[in-house]
């Protein structure tokens, strides 16, 4: 009997922001494969007789090769696992999901696909910004600072209506050039950022400045973990304190709770 | 005591999409005020002594005005109460989670916000299309084929690039507008076109077809239920058999997990 592969998003932060039905994957899991963004907490989640292979990427450190990844799910399927391929964030946003159903479907290998929360959904929770704002911020586009061949023009992308919230993935390295770009597009150098390093996580990261520091700031910061760039009006509402209101909301939740 | 709001992003569909810090939030919560797209197994998932009231807006239909909204929300929260905000997806999209925070924050109301899953990826997910991919679809936009004084010129934004998936909440009743305007800003006739309805729940509708046959598609379909359209590359991976693959999917997990 063949088995069958789960592509499950979960989420880009602590096992709160998992759904409750890549909870249910994992928990009938028999093998996980994970991405190196998903967190210790929600890896112990699957049964503890399952196999867990860590095939994770960050950023250009690529550990194990995509085609590996993809020989290894089928391998597993074809055992008769129910093998679960544990993304970061969403798998439909910049997650090679597609690339891994093709994969599947050309081994016969039946799989779905569970969707979770991108990691520019948990930053805006977290630091209370919109990612769209009434008469402010009528869209919002998820994009990266390079290509496949590492240049983009971001001249050709929606770059030059004010209107648009930009936030960018796996753009940390590309800083300088994304300041520039903007700039030369039009965007006034005063334009609000934010940047927001482990978006969801409790030692989260976040600063708030303007167009014409990105690069500075990137720099300076010296991030380590996975990093979010957002430029546009709706990053001004930004709350830096965040983590203080969210304390103070704990507390009288516990109070509330005990009350 | 004053007590304190979470505005909560409950996903596009049924309860598998919750996350688990919403799911806690629901079950400490004293109030919940619920927008009419959360579902019902959602709802249920609050305590039965908890007050539980629809402040539903439907599209065009709203049903509580928004200021109303805010008034309960901070007349609950002056009680003592932790009230959970349960909005549909996820709260910084197309939300109005700012306008929420900013009258709390008038009203002197510690609040925090939890993300969800917005709808593009419940449907990307549900029907297997990515939102982004490799060499095709560059970068993923968020947008509505309307504004605040009932137009908006797509040309403005990101559309002039082949390689950008559009995604377009709250414009089912726009589709003709949205499909002259992309045709006349340069996207070809023939682009894909995925129209999604109930996006993450059992009886989901999706439909693929090409640009030149949006606004007919949309007026043959009769949609009653949230509805979001998805043009670019990135949709002409779109599975409609995906419930098909699932259940199959389903039955192999059954078996694995009595075997
Ligand atoms: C390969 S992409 C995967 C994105 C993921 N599928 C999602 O939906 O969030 C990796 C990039 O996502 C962003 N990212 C992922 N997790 C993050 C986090 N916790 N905080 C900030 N950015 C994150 C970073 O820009 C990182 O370079
Ligand atoms: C006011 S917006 C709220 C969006 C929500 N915050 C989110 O992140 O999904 C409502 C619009 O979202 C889209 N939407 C919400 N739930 C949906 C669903 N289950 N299926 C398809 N579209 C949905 C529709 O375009 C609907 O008109």
């Amino acid at each position: 009997m063949t088995g069958f592969v789960s592509l499950v998003g979960a989420g880009p932060g602590d096992a709160d922001h998992l759904t409750l039905g890549a909870l249910k994957a994992l928990q009938s899991a028999q093998a996980v494969l994970y991405d190196a963004l998903v967190s210790e907490d929600i890896i112990a989640l699957a049964p503890a007789k399952c196999v867990k292979i860590c095939v994770g990427k960050r950023g250009d450190r690529l550990s194990v090769p995509q085609d590996k990844t993809n020989a290894l799910m089928v391998r597993l399927a074809k055992k008769g696992l129910h093998v679960v391929r544990l993304k970061g964030g969403d798998p439909s946003v910049f997650g090679r999901v597609e690339e891994e159903r093709d994969y599947l479907e050309a081994h016969n290998i039946a799989h779905k696909t569970l969707p979770g929360v991108t990691a520019a959904s948990a930053a805006a929770a977290q630091f209370a910004f919109p990612l769209t704002h009434r008469g402010e911020a009528r869209s919002v586009t998820f994009l990266t600072g390079r290509t496949k061949d590492g240049s983009i023009d971001l001249k050709e992308t929606a770059v030059c209506d004010p209107q648009t919230s930009l936030v960018f993935y796996m753009s940390s390295h590309n800083a300088a050039h994304i300041e520039a770009r903007l700039i030369a597009a039009g965007r006034s150098a005063n334009t609000p950022i934010v940047i927001v390093e482990n978006a969801g996580r409790a030692h989260a990261r976040a600063l708030k400045s303007t167009l014409s520091q990105l690069a500075t700031q990137v720099s300076d910061a010296a991030y380590e973990g996975p990093v979010l760039i957002g430029v546009g009006e709706a990053f001004r509402f930004a709350r830096l304190d965040a983590s203080a209101t969210l304390n103070a909301c704990q507390k009288l939740q516990m109070q509330a709770q005990t009350a």
